[in-house]
């Protein structure tokens, strides 16, 4: 029999997934949206922005009181603490969808040109770091989120790529500048969201190993054990 | 005479404005670089990010400790989850330093052009923004916070001109293009800048009103007032 502080710790989780949940939607239809030059997907990504807003705020209200409710352990602490910064960068991914939308919605007005830059790969491989990055917090393993840390310099090249592919094209065609620069801001926003996974991973890393790697600072040796047991189901 | 968690609180909040005063400076010597085109200044920037990192590390760890020292007051506990919001958006401040460092250090190497973008002016708009957003955490006043998120749509509206103004110049001079594009991105930079100091301001909201306002939720009427002292002396 759980307590009802634990339970709250399995509910708290659940919600971050949930709201994990929401945020690789929004990057998926924004992508959809550009594949597709498609007008209602991005009014979709901008609806649910409001959606994803909700999320974040409740989750914040819920890791609040759950720290008001009583002393937590320290392995809770940064358990609790890690929920609500992951939160800010799952609602930031949000943004990034939006603004990934709003970019398509200028492109659908003008001319369509076949640009040298695979959006669609870029996009797949940023919302895999999410994914990852929940997953290595699902399961509360730290090799996962190294893992994505490494992936975030794949994207950081692909978005150099892009930088100079269409820098190239702008030169060409002049007369595409305005896709090209589109083009360059969606790639951007894409390198955003693997950053956000970046930050999603070390804050899975701070919590499970009880120290924090970021910015390459040495891991503690000691190998503590998250106390929110591991769930059977997949939430996306 | 305070005891030892109130101490702490204010070591809290100091370190947070010295970590404050770190994110400003690299924003004022990026731009500063950028109006110079001064290499040594870029590097400057660059090494100071290692130092910014480190400071936000000590304070995540500083909070910990905090909270796991004793059971926080509900008011208290909100400054202590605010600041470890405030500490993640100033560490990014000094990343997109860094992203205008590096896009100067681009700029460099290629032949000076002249652009119709005020860089100077909206980099003076956004560290404003983030001045103000840490003096209305100083202050613990809403209303200050409240102010900055007006400012941020004016800081996004240069950059919307910034945009238009330089697909325009591209058009008419091809050879630059990829000067523009990198003050393109050094204003997309900027607004990133104001992002965060918008975050800033809205975690301010959170602390002092015990309401969360983001995303235009409507705040308590209650007008809980901080348990932290008022300073006496500025640090910036």
């Amino acid at each position: 029999m759980r307590s009802r502080f634990h339970q709250g710790l399995d509910e708290l989780r659940n919600r971050l997934l949930r709201m994990g949940g929401l945020a690789e939607q929004a990057v998926d239809r924004a992508c959809q949206a550009y594949k597709d030059r498609d007008l209602a997907r991005c009014h979709q990504v901008l609806e649910g922005e409001t959606q994803i807003n909700i999320a974040e705020r409740e989750i914040d209200e819920f890791a609040f009181d759950l720290l008001a409710m009583q002393q937590p352990m320290a392995v809770d602490l940064r358990f609790i603490l890690a929920v609500t910064k992951i939160n800010s960068d799952l609602e930031r991914v949000g943004d990034q969808a939006v603004n990934i939308a709003e970019r398509v919605m200028d492109m659908v007005d003008l001319p369509a040109v076949d640009l040298p830059v695979d959006i669609p790969r870029m996009a797949a491989a940023a919302a895999a770091m999410v994914r990852r990055a929940l997953e290595s917090f699902i399961e509360g393993k730290a090799e996962l989120a190294h893992a994505v840390l490494e992936m975030d310099n794949v994207v950081d090249r692909m978005r150099d790529e892009a930088f100079i592919a269409l820098v190239k094209a702008m030169n060409q065609n002049p007369s595409s500048t305005r896709q090209a620069l589109d083009v360059l801001l969606v790639a951007r926003n894409l390198e955003r969201v693997a950053d956000h996974a970046t930050n999603i991973a070390e804050d899975v890393i701070f919590w499970v190993r009880g120290a924090d790697v970021r910015h390459n600072a040495e891991p503690e040796a000691a190998t503590q054990q998250p106390s929110v047991p591991q769930p059977t189901t997949e939430t996306h």
